[in-house]
């Protein structure tokens, strides 16, 4: 499997202000050029900003839906997976990448920071929850990407 | 179903202190004792030693298991409920629970208060997670469960 | 674990025929009176009558529902066990039971047969799928938890 | 979501018979000519064959795994979803898909194809289960992937 491209989430809000949407933009488009595939909820917001970013890329965008219809996902999902198991996704999301960007975010994007931790899986925050775990905390889109490729290369 | 006993989830960790544990043993007592049914995750640590106060005052313990193996489950817990599906069941005991009371724990706890949060389920910490969320953070068993049965009432 | 009650599965249609009813009340019942706890999937139909029959006997009913609302499961239910994940509860109930009573039923009834097979649980069958699996086909309630207490005991 | 590329679900045994995988290979293949996105449950057998031949005509392979590790991946998985939660994933599988084509199988498959009934998705057999459902049997790979074309389209 070492020769599969990565698998990088980004997980956040789905009401994020201006500037969260516009770095989880840029974070989508940097996850497509670094060569990397992009997993998300699939859905609003910080989850909908960076399927863009990656989309205009031309980058693999993978939506991880929690509900049953696949019209459900943002228009620049390329492949929905269709769970029909509620926020439950959340711990499928986490098991299936390689490294997390949390952008912004609530209680879903906590959960997913748990599972992250329990899964053993690194990590980068851009204004996002300040807990008491081993979370990168980064300023720039280009910094969140850069340390993601890193985490995973090692 | 308003004629259904309550049930109130204990989340907490697998390898506590002997203070989280002595606290849970009472909060799983007193559970029992004030009329409700106890739910966990079925496993050891905080898990057990309320579902042992649940099981020494003669009431009933569900075990949420994330394995496929019902004999993973305490010695304490009535029905284990074998979901397969790893730590996925913190979204199960979380949607199933009319209230949570959190005891020490780690990150399988801090997804469990996450998923309390989405779900709206009132969550009551005893030296846990302090966290930018409306927990409730008490001293006592007692204080707990007054708590629980409390905001279930309402 | 071996001193544990005993649970058995109710896995049938959501519209069956009066026959079928009336035989799941029955086995319901009959569940409750060997000293088993009932698990169905706590919805209509089959599921609401082995529920009834259990209920009557003053016996534990467990309903997995797949919704998010509690208020779904049919008014026999005492421990409703709300997962959220949809159709995938049915993995769920079969890998909980010790054995599983199959009535009338259609394609959710035929994915709990298949799971059961998966997960090598003993299934009785009563005007059900004939398919080319290890299904018992008996005719009546009282063969049926007969049999079920026969199989989980060996 | 009517620009996206259909997916079509490879259902089938662990372990067929040498005429199945040779099948199933050509399905895999033809499934990519004609534009589509294979996904299947990313084990061996049929589902390992049909990614060999989706693989080989440069396609996209999506293998939703049962369990917690990706490696567990067959070799020709292009992006392994990372599910934990054991054959409740069939579920997952079925509801993504938008046709399945189902070769030989167990009852693995058997839940897939109860699963696509449920979810009112159309299903293909070749030597496969025959059952009381509106599958359409077919005998070669080019009828069965002509069928599943056809049937998403309309």
């Amino acid at each position: 499997m070492d020769d599969k491209r990565p698998i990088i989430a980004v997980i956040g809000g789905s009401e994020p202000d201006k500037e969260s949407l516009k770095i989880a933009e840029q974070v989508g488009r940097l996850i497509i050029e670094r060569g990397a595939i992009l997993i998300t909820g699939g859905m609003g917001g910080v989850m909908l900003a960076a399927s863009k970013g990656a989309h205009d890329a031309k980058g693999l965008v993978i939506g991880v839906l929690p509900g049953i219809d696949k019209n459900e996902a943002n228009a620049y999902v390329d492949i929905p997976i269709v769970t029909g198991v509620g926020e439950a996704r959340n711990s499928i999301i986490t098991r299936t990448c390689d490294c997390a960007i949390a952008i912004d975010g609530s209680y879903g994007t906590l959960s997913e920071i748990a599972y992250c931790m329990i899964y053993r899986k690194p990590v980068i925050g851009i204004n996002t929850w300040k807990i008491d775990a081993p979370i990168t905390q980064v300023k720039s889109a280009q910094e969140a990407v850069d340390l993601a490729i890193k985490k995973i290369g090692t």
